[in-house]
């Protein structure tokens, strides 16, 4: 096994991550375990590191070790307090949390607040986007139950903003009349693009919605259409909400895994957006290094 | 027991009204019965009839009977045809459809098609508009589990769209995220106009539902509003996607049972326009008085 120069985990709701680091900032070795905050008992922290990472600091007692994600959260581990945005990366290194009677550190969540007062956050996202090679002013969309999108320039997170697409997907499917509507098919783009441009049409999503009873009504959609029209329709809800955050001509960045970021970049694609795909992972993975280097947790090379 | 006239029925999903009217169109008894379509066994309605109403036809052997709402669609007793919009009133007298083996007849529902191509459709709802004495270019708002909003000037039926905002508000409130974060409590006006206020700030509902979970987590909302405040983000959502339907100085008719009418008034008022109500039974039992006489069906004194 080789040194262990640092460990990360990004620790999220559902899902953690865990890399093992080389000095040279390589991950050596990358851990997936369906074990986020949802599954870890209050007050069972301590354990569940140990139990997925005990092996790791057995064999590297003093190597040090960043976490970021929902584990900084009030329902986490040890809360980390936000840092307002806008903020400069560095302003999240400058801020992490120490988890008590531990040496473990957490990253900080980010939060803003718009002219509404209104607050927004993230946990986890910001330390994807440090780990991002962006060097011009870029909108990061970052998909998910609850999707997010960024105006990032590489050295500043300037403001983001939250959409409950994915949720509202997952609800709507299981929950609302479209449910009966519907059936299980293969993917449909055809269906995912009539969904987009209906979206771009300006009659509402609560009209919208609605239109998806009537076309089944009318048998003018199949029913194994109905997820991936509805899929289209709420994705450019979404697009069409972030024209306040980010200009028309910058470019996209998304960031996730395969399946979720592809129907984005289709998405942005059929909206003429210039898009670049960044794996999830391994924007976590980089950030977690580049936040401790900043810190001095470890000597980047 | 005065001598019937007519026996008029609005038998909705959930919920069935009869009526039997005198010989001037007054309504000498109304029956309410939990009833609808939701609860029709397949191929025995003319038995659910015959036990609702039974004793009306019995003592009136030969009165007309004219039925509307959902008794008239694919899933009712029997489909009866919609008529396109725009739609003059006397056109759903002209297209009455008799129910085979019987001599009962259902008022047709309205469909319409937008620019994009997709239909929408009502089913009781145009009987409770030929109900109303409207004598202007009205918008008439049906507030429901799928609310509709109508461009109606007395005689035409001009343009509807159907919304989703009952329904979303239903699923949101016990499926989504917000049901963990909401408690009931009594009814809170200021949350309902801060969710009204929220809604016409254009950032979108997919971010504004994201919102209700920060203003929770920061402590800017009670749980015992989330309710209120959901329920006047949507209805707000609604308002704003009826500006191509109904100018801004078209004064509105609201149809419907106190309190969810009453919520509508108050947004519409909130947003500064003129309102009036109409209770939804009064405007069902005139609609299907005014079309039994157009149709010849009774003699209208």
């Amino acid at each position: 096994m080789s040194p262990t120069a640092l460990i990360g985990v990004d620790w999220g709701t559902s899902n953690v991550r865990g890399f093992r680091y080389a000095a040279n900032g390589e991950v050596i070795e990358t851990r997936r375990l369906e074990a986020g905050l949802k599954w870890v008992v209050a007050g069972a922290w301590a354990a569940a590191f140990e139990t997925h990472f005990g092996d790791w600091l057995q064999q590297a007692p003093d190597a040090p070790a960043l976490l970021c994600g929902m584990v900084g959260s009030r329902q986490g581990w040890s809360e980390a307090p936000y840092v307002e945005c806008p903020a400069a990366c560095h302003a999240l290194a400058d801020h992490l949390h120490q988890v008590p009677g531990t040496s473990l550190r957490i990253v900080p969540g980010l939060c803003t607040v718009d002219a509404d007062g209104v607050p927004d956050v993230m946990r986890g996202e910001e330390t994807q986007l440090v780990g991002l090679d962006v060097s011009e002013p870029s909108a990061v969309c970052l998909p998910g139950t609850h999707s997010k999108w960024v105006s990032f320039d590489g050295q500043r997170i300037d403001a983001f903003q939250t959409m409950m697409t994915g949720e509202l997907f997952d609800i709507l499917s299981r929950h609302s009349l479209l449910a009966q509507m519907s059936e299980p098919g293969a993917a449909d783009s055809c269906a995912f693009a009539r969904g987009l441009d209906r979206a771009a049409g300006g009659s509402g999503l609560l009209h919208e919605l609605f239109g998806v009873r009537t076309l089944r009504l009318f048998d003018k959609l199949a029913a194994t259409a109905v997820p991936d029209y509805l899929s289209g329709l709420l994705i450019g809800h979404e697009l069409a909400s972030i024209t306040d955050l980010v200009s028309a001509d910058t470019p996209v960045t998304v960031i996730g895994s395969q399946e979720l970021a592809s129907r984005y970049v289709t998405a942005l694609e059929h909206r003429n957006r210039a898009v670049q795909v960044v794996d999830g992972e391994t924007a976590a993975a980089r950030g977690l290094w580049r936040i401790a280097s900043r810190a001095g947790m470890v000597t980047s090379s």
